[in-house]
């Protein structure tokens, strides 16, 4: 199903919510939703019949969503469950930073090595991940089955290490660096902005 | 002037792919631009139209966009030049990535000074930021007009957390955590939903 991003990101949201909920409360409305996050009731609603709405999970009159059914069914429709094996590249600050983010396990996240070309980082484990030599990249992500790298190298060395996973077969690449990769048309690049995401907030445009 | 998300987040990448352009190029194309971000060149013409477009940065037919005074304009625009005083809350593992992060110097975002609750963080200096007790948040943003917090404290410290810079005269918020914020109505929050966003990724939206 082709859901637009803006409403992933929501849903995501409308998770972390559900997911922060008391258990005695088994019911939510849109307009808790809706106040949480600054948006109408009627985005919440729109959001939500993406998600297939049969039985418990679509909204009753007067009384809202079932917490958990609506939990599992955005859980389903955004493929919680499926775990994602990913690499990070670059053992640096950020990248140590993403493999102790818990928050990625629970959501699907799971990494499962990291690499860097500085002899002193090579060998050392962060968080229960090991980091190996960037050299090793392509060995591991064929074995392993891993297509998907989070790139977190300094920018001077963005393009390079791009070059260099695009020929080791990683075939989606999370880019937290400000460099813009140039890579074949079989490789998939997601830019992770964060000054964009910054400059967005600054220049008043709140609602995301 | 309201640009919409999508073109600021697109605008910033431009500004990255001209800031890495060599010296000895003077011309861009709005091709260029659009293969390496790998969207429709007509995209990327109407997101330069945001752009004051007279002169110069103008593109040209055949030339192209002028290198320098496009990346003026677009500093200009997006306010890169006026520098942004905030404050980091939580001195763990993101926080201080964050707090390194040099790029977010370069577009005009400033880390004045960290925030944690643990004794054994409060004192130290990261990238030369030092690390205050929490408890001094409203003080020192009054007296250093800090109005914009980057919040990464642990999940369940979050709400708390919030609840706190929102008594301190923190008037916006940059949420790194997976908690939604319940906030009073004059506080904004920006939402960084690392997780939405790999799962628009992973959902196979890859334009961005």
């Amino acid at each position: 199903m082709n859901i637009p991003d803006k409403v992933i990101n929501r849903l995501t949201m409308y998770h972390f919510i559900l997911d922060d909920i008391r258990e005695d409360e088994k019911y939510i409305s849109s307009t808790k939703f809706a106040n949480l996050l600054n948006i109408d009731n009627s985005q919440v609603r729109k959001d939500l019949k993406y998600i297939d709405n049969q039985d418990g999970y679509r909204g009753k009159c007067r009384v809202g969503y079932e917490v958990l059914k609506l939990k599992n069914k955005i859980e389903e429709c955004l493929g919680f469950k499926k775990t994602k094996d990913v690499f990070i590249v670059g053992a640096g600050n950020l990248g140590s930073a993403l493999a102790k983010y818990d928050s990625f396990q629970d959501y699907g996240l799971n990494v499962l090595a990291m690499f860097d070309k500085d002899p002193k980082k090579i060998g050392t484990v962060i968080n229960g991940k090991e980091v190996f030599d960037i050299s090793r990249v392509g060995n591991l992500a064929q074995r392993l089955g891993v297509e998907t790298a989070i790139l977190t190298v300094p920018k001077e060395y963005a393009q390079g290490a791009a070059n260099y996973l695009a020929g080791s077969g990683i075939k989606y690449i999370w880019n937290f660096t400000t460099c813009i990769l140039d890579v074949p048309k079989d490789v998939k690049v997601w830019n992770e902005n964060l000054i964009g995401s910054f400059l967005q907030f600054t220049n008043g445009n709140k609602e995301k």
